[in-house]
């Protein structure tokens, strides 16, 4: 078994890496060895794209949950009556746009809806010939199929899953313990630092604000910003990255840092930057009526506080 | 933005789960909200089969090592010369049979080689438009593609990967920080305990065991084997059980366990349980020169350390 050695493999750079050309000699000590048997572990866009589903009983239930969060469109094939979780999300107007369901079984190859219509197809149903009658016809056109509750009829599993906003983590056993896999992820979240979800989300926000500053897509330049969001991460740590959401920081990061072609180190950029006059005035200018409204009652409160304090003032003074 | 709220979601059953009917009525306090803006998270079964890689840089050979790790065929289309751990993946007879290398490059729709033939392809190359092709002509024909460095132009991205054996792990950011994913990668490792490898080898021998004992899919049969299963692990925690991969040790838990409808504590378990006589003389049976050789040496020192004594004691009594 090729699973009772370590196999953490080669430290992978980011998704979005293009160094090149790095000088080396081949010798095999320096490449890991390669451990078959593991899985390719993925994070996949579903956005608007086409799910069949087959079942509706609690494991379709969980299946929809998430299918519901990647904003895929799901297509329920399965006779009443449904999970009530499955039916609520059908009535709910905030996810009923994303799912047709069929009120009948599924029929196999006899049936009008054709599995080469989706991106992938999921069964969760206690009929097996049927099961594996779906998953030959989704081998023989090559879509991606999950047959609940037999392994072998997998071409993807969903392991155990923990989701902080724009954070994912999949924790796969590879079949061998789910059980386990949940156990892993409950010490994942208690490891995770509290603001993580935050730290992630304002570090998207600089990245995107350092791409609208030097846009283009790899090459010198793309190299140039990926180093620098690197090195800049590296000295700000995790749980300093929260306070990217603030959009002073960010600019001060970005005037001071990026333009200049040096770090920032967080003990530089106090919360809430100091405003130059323009940018208050900018400010100003977006106020909306309740901001105006909200001026007005303090001015008219501060008058009312004022002339009440100078007239107790005044007399105490006359006595 | 949906990312600024906790969206852990509820916590999922295992993928293997068939529990039904759980009654309940339907009322949205029940029913966590849907946070969009979600990847689907997966394990891809990729065993033999073909993936198109077009590129032959660092970024693919990060490609490479992880499809070679998951037992895919890879077929490479790039133009000499390739990264240096390429070229050493493609001469290296261990994963030569698992790789094709197209020596030319990739020439869109023209070419003879169609993303039709694959069931995943990826590029890394630095030539955008030929990038743009490929990922058109994938999507006309419903082919899931990763384009390195141009997320709009990808179905499905990679994030940091975390392997311990059978474990694997996946932390996305959803493109939003992949240095931020690589931390959170770091802070992960260091939380798991030292054996977890072990202790998944040692559940998933366990849990085949079971199923050879109890086969069959779903029904009552397969929930009373996923309940006990998951009491089990829960008795036993994380760290105690890397003890399964001890053969005695299962076998004393399902007799003494499953068999008798019971938990057995890990307190109540010896490691090396004690043996029957048969037992005893099916591994003496097994025994190679070396073990033959050790009880022979054996036989000899007690021998030569009793005689010792006994003239010893015998000179002492004697005067």
């Amino acid at each position: 078994m090729s699973a009772s050695r370590e196999a953490a493999g080669p430290v992978p750079l980011p998704a979005d890496t293009t160094t090149h050309g790095l000088p080396s000699s081949s010798t095999s000590e320096e490449y890991p060895d390669i451990q078959q048997g593991a899985s390719l572990l993925l994070a996949l866009r579903l956005q608007d794209r086409p799910i069949l589903l087959i079942g509706g009983g609690v494991v379709a239930s969980q299946r929809l949950y998430f299918l519901l969060e990647s904003g895929a469109h799901i297509t329920i094939v399965s006779p009443s009556p449904l999970d009530p979780s499955i039916s609520y999300r059908i009535s709910d107007p905030n996810t009923s746009p994303q799912i047709t369901w069929h009120d009948r079984p599924y029929l196999g190859r006899e049936d009008s809806i054709k599995v080469t219509e989706y991106d992938l197809v999921m069964t969760a149903i206690d009929n097996n010939p049927l099961s594996q009658e779906v998953c030959e016809m989704c081998r023989e056109k090559r879509v991606m199929v999950n047959v609940a509750d037999i392994p072998p009829q997998c071409d993807f599993y969903f392991g155990a899953q923990l989701r902080k906003g724009p954070l994912q983590i999949l924790i796969s056993t590879g079949g061998l313990g789910p059980r386990a896999g949940a156990m892993i992820r409950d010490i994942i979240r208690n490891a995770l630092p509290e603001n993580i979800e935050e730290s992630v989300e304002g570090v998207g926000l600089l990245r995107s604000e350092l791409r609208k500053r030097a846009p283009g897509v790899g090459g010198q330049r793309g190299q140039e910003r990926m180093d620098w969001m690197k090195e800049l991460c590296d000295v700000w740590g995790l749980a300093q990255m929260e306070r990217f959401r603030d959009e002073q920081v960010r600019k001060y990061v970005l005037d001071e840092g990026w333009e200049k072609k040096k770090m920032v180190a967080p003990s530089e950029v106090k919360q809430g930057q100091r405003k130059t006059t323009a940018e208050i005035w900018e400010q100003v200018k977006h106020f909306g009526h309740t901001q105006w409204a909200a001026g007005l009652g303090g001015f008219g409160a501060g008058m009312a506080v004022a002339t009440v304090a100078t007239i107790y003032l005044t007399r105490n003074a006359a006595r």
